[in-house]
């Protein structure tokens, strides 16, 4: 039988730190499901990308790894009693959940999931926040994250459309 | 003519503070509808528990009572221009309300609705938010909240449900 | 432990197929949950009453049975996946289902709860299409209901809402 | 006091019939509101046009009669027990409606409105569903609408879009 | 060809800052088209006025601008990425925006519109922040705004209704 | 630069049809998105599988493909004024649309993409609606579908789930 496993995160955008936690999950199963996490939020500050740029950014960058993989995107439905549900729906059937997200491995648990917590990789460098952070303040951000989220950056105007999102209103 | 009330709580949990406004109410009608607010909410550190568990805890806590009872889940619809006759549609008819929420004051007054304002009893002591605050840190609550009410918070796990999703991420 | 079991109609209105139904439910069970399906539609040929006015008629007719019960308006979500989580979340714990509809019960079961059918009593006699066209044809329907049933139609002027909305544009 | 009436259509397209009813409120009322009716609906056979086409359409036609107007776009809420108070809340306050829909006359006089029933004028000659149906035949329909009906429908592309959703699958 | 510009606001409430912006690109274009941005939202403290309200304020108010006006109240719909298109659906077709909200901006810029950024007219003095917050402390404020405006606050009560909400839990 | 094309369907289920259109397009573009269509939409007669189970059978079944693939679940928003921005938002950018839909076509056309019209593989032989007929009535099916999607289906009961829910009320 497949041991296939869920992973989710927002990809805000995806970096090494996602990418080392997808890295030791291939390493344990069979094929891997990856969820886009509030799919239907972009343009903001904190969520500046779309949940198609942002599976451009995941698919493209873990087709280094040897795993199948499913990508996809998960609009956020606004009611937590309805969110397992509404994954094992919108993904292929899965036996075990990754997560370092006390809701996510407590909603799965009442469910009766398996979860494995997993810690995100060196989280005061890698993470999202920071990311953003640097490209709003001209500083350092390629290195954090792997070739193919800086080419889907550049094709989308990423960083040019976060600076103006940013701004006060003039 | 039966006098028909509503009231309206959160009810997270349900608390001697609710019991004693619920108390006073049935006095001074013969029916009493009691609406559990923001039904839709569960599994967040403010409203831990399902529209369901409070249900029960309110049914099973007001027994005591000699007053018919009609306790009915009300998700917010996020449009208080719509939210009188939201709850008019989901409940019995009735002629009075009961509340000491400005808010739900002044949309029922707008309605043209008989509103009495109820203070919450020793506000200070009976609130849902120092008791999930107690929960939290280990401290006695179960002297604010009727025997029912400890009930379905063990049956239901609620203890430890409260405890895992105010973790921080790990 | 107690014994709680869920049942579901739309009840337009509530008549005494459903009576039946419930009354025999009782004698299996301690507590008894009764959904309102389809709670956010009135004001139609096929759903003439709110939520409120058939908890209400629900609520006065089973009075007479002795078992505790517990009402509750459940709006459609408009997506079967979701449809269970959405009822457990709604009402107070349950650990079997009664019904007769084919969807519900696959639903359930595909959840892994316990379901009995139940078939209606006296389909053909009892129906809520039956009673409906009976109103608006101004045949007798009085006789297929419990009188509480009567008393709220008559308290919503609901034969003239039926009758008014069934018309023609004009 | 100013006398404001209300009146909804969907204007799929606007046409004569319409126009006539609105010239006769027009002479009783110091202004009027005109509700574009399923807003948010478009593109299907039923409903070629979007809102602010059908905006566009009655603005510029009813520019000849000498009343202020509000044209307001209505997105169905698919509740008919909220419909009225969104009705309010999205238009100016008003103390009339005109309507030939039995629902809408019922849903208003439920909330104690007054009413005027209006039947609209040459029902069977001035209808949206045979001017869609002269539209997709090839036959004529420009002599049942205003002027600036024809201008918008042209400006976009209108006979284009209406034929084309109407095939079969390809 | 007719130029159609768009311009959106919150209105909450219509003041002379906004006046200024339309009484100017009112100069410019054949026909103005007036957003009301989240129209849904009423009975806050930052948004009081319901959509229809504020549509009558605006009208009442631009009618001494020598321009053909569409007033749209546009609900949220909480997805930046479909934003554009909403608008566009509710809205007769155009082809210029007004704005100085830096998302606004981005949203249509992204889409190929043409956008003026137009900042303000003496942004301190008039905001619906700053009269609000003049309201609830009954300092002066109808000096900042539109004869119409005062109007139909007075005639919903407005300042009534602004002080009610914004009280404590009683 | 990459040349991406977008396909979408409902895949209820995966059929030979679907599977020799995918096949064609494969061998015009670099990369391919998938889009399954009415994703949140299951367990009904005419469309018994999930978004989740019918993502599977695409993804399995085309592997044998040489293209670079990306399948997306792509839930309803029920207006088709928002559809085009909503797919662009959930699937990585493309530049071509393949479709037999007239409506998807006349959508992408109004919105400038290019699109290129695909009709079905003998399309009265593969059907999803045939197939569906066929197990309903205990016939043959298994060779109008790859054996991937015969696989999933076994996998989730898929025959009997059909079965059950298309019985009467019993």
């Amino acid at each position: 039988m497949v041991q296939r496993a869920f992973y989710i995160g927002r990809f805000q955008p995806y970096h090494y730190g996602h990418h080392s936690v997808i890295r030791n999950i291939a390493k344990e199963v069979d094929e891997i499901i990856v969820g886009i996490g509030s799919a239907q939020i972009s343009h903001t500050i904190e969520n500046p990308f779309t949940a198609g740029e942002r599976l451009l950014m995941v698919s493209k960058s873990i087709e280094e790894f040897d795993v199948k993989a499913y990508i996809v995107p998960l609009e956020d439905i606004y009611r937590n009693d309805l969110w397992v549900a509404h994954v094992k729906s919108m993904v292929p059937p899965f036996s075990r959940v990754y997560s370092n997200n006390p809701l996510v491995i407590r909603l799965f648990k009442e469910e009766g999931m398996e979860v494995k917590e997993c810690p995100l990789y060196q989280r005061d460098r890698y993470s999202g926040t920071e990311i953003r952070r640097r490209i709003l303040a001209g500083e350092e951000w390629k290195h954090l994250v792997p070739e193919a989220v800086i080419e889907v950056i550049e094709e989308v105007n990423g960083v040019e459309r976060l600076k103006e999102i940013s701004q006060d209103d003039c």
